[in-house]
């Protein structure tokens, strides 16, 4: 019995032993599902989307685990990689990702430039278009597009990554550069995926990963067109007043992590747009695990795993993202 | 016992009975090798290389069979689709093309455009920008560009297709529209396929597959920069008076078809461009798979099977498209 | 004895005394090391990088010693010019930088432009394309774009140059700006050096060569897509609370000058960015040398050293550079 | 013994026995001379002009050979390559131009492509813009434009080459395209060459080596602008009645080569545009040295040799370009 | 007797005996010299700056005398005009210049459209590309971008005119304006004028004119690559504190006019750069004449003579210039 997703039953060329699994695969039930809901978006984008969505170890499933490497940009060398030091090598995370079998490896120019020829092929690229670093600070974030549409296609890549800050006051800016990036990203046949992090003057410190606000980040993401779109999990606050008031009314639960993701899902169209979840800062296994299970059960459709997996050594990594990748297969 | 070229040993997710076969595959030793050969191509093209050596029943072995579908334009319906009549449909292609494990399926604008969405994501798929067709005889023929490197991009296509006739008065047109074409492509990260298939009045009607002229035809589809070069099966004859006095005073062998289409890859820059042959004409299969047998032992990367796949029912098709799939797997 | 200009070192050409290695100047193993590097290079690219590092005195040792004279634009023509007044003619830099074997000379549009016909050919040439003026001051420095990717094709540049100031509130629109400015340059087969100096409101004065904020620069002007990049040596000092931390878990060793010069070359891409060193401002000798030392042992690949060449008496100053070069040749 | 790669003949850097001339290598009084003759040029041409005379076992000298491989398009693989089949392996050409110590390698998009990567800053590249193949006859030469100026940058060339065919029917085709792609090379800080072959049904077969044709296809080519120009070496027939006349009266000597040289050197502005000499087809190496001497006499600037060193096994080859070498360096 | 290249053969300036007829000419020697300093521009360029150093009273001595009529924009009407009241005609300043043998006459848009055709040939023109009006206050001025070099180009003036003002807070705007215009400029053949102003939030009143911040704005100039500077004549006050102890420390003369004068010609580029100086506000003619002997003394290459000819009756203020381009003939 193939995995979903599988076509080839015949046999392999010329071994009569070989497995029907050995073939190629075309897109799962599942994916074909997915794609079905993104009739906007050309044939070159539904192509990349089921690259991602058909590779790696969740190849077909319909769920992902990709693995993110903005550390070095957003928080500085020593806070991402001093703790396994062979991570400073931009290398080092084209290999966990394909080891690990991610679908996808998402960062920024200089980390893909550095091994997009070497590793061309082995797995789907996304390319972060803007990134903030923390050497100056204030309320208000506003990154610095760092990439081009063209540098995508140039390595390779499956899709263009993109952070926004709802609630930043410079958000409007944001909002105006993936605008224009992905309206020029899914002319070229590619995919779109917005990491949608509210944060800034208009809201608090808890509201950042506040059910209500997660959710509404989630919308404004989808609402801007993205392809896959990725969150925070959520908390059980509620930050806005207005909010407040329908989350009530309307008794939506917010208690467990798998009813609050449930909400966010719903929150990306109906749960028609692909919202995956990170982990966040650097965790232990269990709670790592315990998180991801919460996820899996709300009907996320994956993480993205970045401190948690490369500051750990590679086979622990590796380990980690396997157990990550099981809880999905089997939701 | 997997296939070269597959990477991921452990175990499927969540499946303990799934052999290590099932997981996503990185470019073999093999492709990797052949990638090499294409060092000023950027990672965009390598991974389009990639991904059309890695798929399929022949993927990660550096051989190829691919399912081109221009008939319809180039001969006319009746010619080309009558003996088998699902094959006037569009869709019938991409299936045959993805049932039988091809590497790829490459086609006109419209054929594309017709099947894109629907399989996206299952097979990749090169566009045939330019096509002539029958209805305007003449010696000399001269095709029309009939496609686009951003038609290419929004189809999601891996690579464009371009047919040269060296020998026609009008060749300089197409070398200067697929020098353009082909810079254009390869700026935006597509691999470029070079049907190479000398005619028109500078030879004879033999001298169109005359050894000497099939390897000056590969010589210059090489020169224009293509990364696959197409072309026929050279016959044992000689065309022309000064390559004549060449093959004898250097002894080249003529006489098996092995010889002769070692005598081609060797015209590919020593071996290092892929050349694939086209089947020709309909034909018997025994004739067909003595003829690929003779390519495989001569060192041809594989071929390019249209007639005599999509005018044969669709099982007999497959089970021939494996046949010869066997013969390059054990070559 | 050869002419002027051979790069024969054996003999006259037909002196049977010459052995064959004397005859090429083909990139060294660790100049073909660096470039592998750069996988996502371009072949112009590439060859320009290699121009840089095989020319002058260190040519092919994969170490550099760059003359930079911005000076007379950042700090104004007597605070630069005075102490040796030669230096007001910009054919002066050109001869300093060929005499002492510098691997390139870098300065803003007005000074190349100043003598890049005359000297055509004899050293490879970075256009700084953006400058600062001190005559209006600010905490946030915000440098003015002075050039173009076109005016450094025509000035026969090897690479580009541009400083962006992590820290300063302008920082994202230098990012932005060498973003397009650094894919351009690349596409045309330029390289790209940038500058990286933190400062502004961000960051403390003493930060400003923090090691960790000098670490932070280095990775930042790597993911932004630098070939070579230049940070001033860091101190013992740690600005950032969240990176003193790891510092101190991870035992990162800030002690010596060779200890912070390895963290900074591990945070470019674990070593495989060139990163050089400042001088900074002018000082004597012996301190000169032992920073150097310092840098060398530590692993950093070269200097940049601009006023404490140029504001000495020419010979002085080459037999300094001269020693900075010898200090790098046998580390 | 300094490091592979170094340029600097004397010494290890440091090394107290080298002498201060040793240390640079910039352009020869002879070189800055020529550079002076092309005054419209801007910096970028100009240096590389001097790259270009600057380089291999000539550099410095004034005098130039040139490694020029495009026969594989031009006349066939079998042809061309199967005296000496390693000769079929781009990197082959490559090699021999870097080990024979040319100054420069010139070749078509395709060969080029298939080695400027590797070869990266080992030695300048021409690209060839333009090429016949012979699979189509006729009277009237007519080349295709087979690259742009951008390949060339993105390759790293030194310059674009380009063939005329003067006396073609098509000639004023070959005109207007050489001249716009020579203002754009030009703009971008490129080197010209041309090819200068009269040719076709305006001149006899003999007429193709005439003096006056030749000294006539030579002034074309500097009128057009040319930086470099490349003709055969000239018989003594005269074509042209009118110009018979001339040669009559004005006693212009014709009866030895160096005196025919000397009247095509004139006839490219007075000597000061460089001139060089095609090798033709392959013949012994006593009749490829005397033709060199009379050529060198003549003040020929160099060859082109192309068909008498890849033809030849690689050592053989070698042993005649220095041989050559030293024929231009004693002249 | 004139000077060596002089179109006036006639007498010295001055001499009222000369018609203007008996001009022609090629460069004088001097001119030569000036124009080897800008090794970079092309022929078009350098023809213009010939142009305008070979025309009027002062042509080939090297030294110029320039008529500038801004004012109007820059101050209003009849705070510019009203006191000759002539001089609101357009025509009137074209006249002035021709009649009084200025080297240029340099105006913005609408000014040149007036009587760029009337008096076509007559007298090199400046378009002055940008202009501040006075009805919008503010310490930090920021001019407007008011004609372009197409402009520039179908009036048929010989270079294009830009004032900057290092010291405001828009410095940067202005600087990025000019690196673009000036960059289409030159590869349009026009030579380009840079006014110098420091004037803003950076400095105080007395700065404007501070030694320091005069030589650093003249270095600012040519850095972003100007062919004419224009500054105002220096004080002996210096403005920024680290430029007071390189002064005093390098000991550089400050006393007198022709002391600062030669300061700021050093600091274009040790003199190779054309320097000329205004003469600010109208006021008494011994006035005037005394300050235009000390920058002839300090080597100042000549005055821009604004509101001090035009505001004269026409016959007083021809005399005038006549008297300033005595003093520069015979310095």
């Amino acid at each position: 019995m193939g995995p979903v997703g599988v076509r080839y039953p015949g046999g392999a060329p010329g071994d009569p032993g070989r497995s029907s699994e050995d073939e190629k695969v075309v897109s799962s039930k599942r994916v074909k599902e997915i794609l079905s809901w993104y009739g906007s978006s050309n044939a070159g984008t539904l192509g990349n989307l089921a690259r991602i969505l058909n590779h790696g170890r969740l190849g077909g499933t319909g769920k992902l685990v990709i693995l993110p490497v903005d550390q070095g940009f957003e928080h500085g060398p020593a806070r991402s990689f001093a703790k396994n030091p062979p991570a400073y090598d931009p290398r080092y995370h084209f290999e966990l990702a394909i080891d690990a079998g991610c679908n996808a490896y998402a960062a920024p120019l200089g980390f893909l430039e550095a091994g997009a020829a070497e590793f061309a092929g082995d797995i789907p690229l996304i390319l972060k278009l803007n990134n903030s670093d923390s050497l100056y600070g204030g309320t208000d974030p506003a990154p610095a597009v760092t990439g081009s549409v063209d540098d995508a296609l140039r390595l390779g890549c499956a899709a263009i990554g993109f952070t926004i800050y709802p609630a930043s006051a410079a958000r409007n800016e944001m909002y105006q550069q993936i605008r224009a990036l992905s309206e020029e990203a899914k002319s070229k046949g590619l995919a779109v995926v917005i990491w949608s992090y509210p944060r800034g003057s208009g809201i608090s410190k808890d509201g950042e990963t506040a059910l209500d606000v997660v959710a509404y980040a989630t919308q404004i993401a989808a609402q801007l067109g993205a392809h896959f779109i990725k969150v925070k999990p959520p908390t059980a606050y509620i930050e806005q007043k207005d909010a407040k008031k329908v989350f009530e009314s309307e008794k939506i639960p917010v208690e467990t992590l798998p009813d609050r993701v449930r909400h966010v899902v719903q929150s990306a169209f109906g749960g028609r747009r692909i919202v995956i979840f990170s982990g966040g800062a650097a965790k232990g296994r269990d709670e790592v695990l315990d998180e991801i299970r919460g996820i899996a059960q709300g009907g996320g459709f994956g993480s993205i795993v970045g401190r948690n997996s490369f500051q750990r050594p590679k086979t622990q990594a590796i380990e980690l993202l396997h157990e990550i990748m099981d809880i999905y297969a089997n939701a």
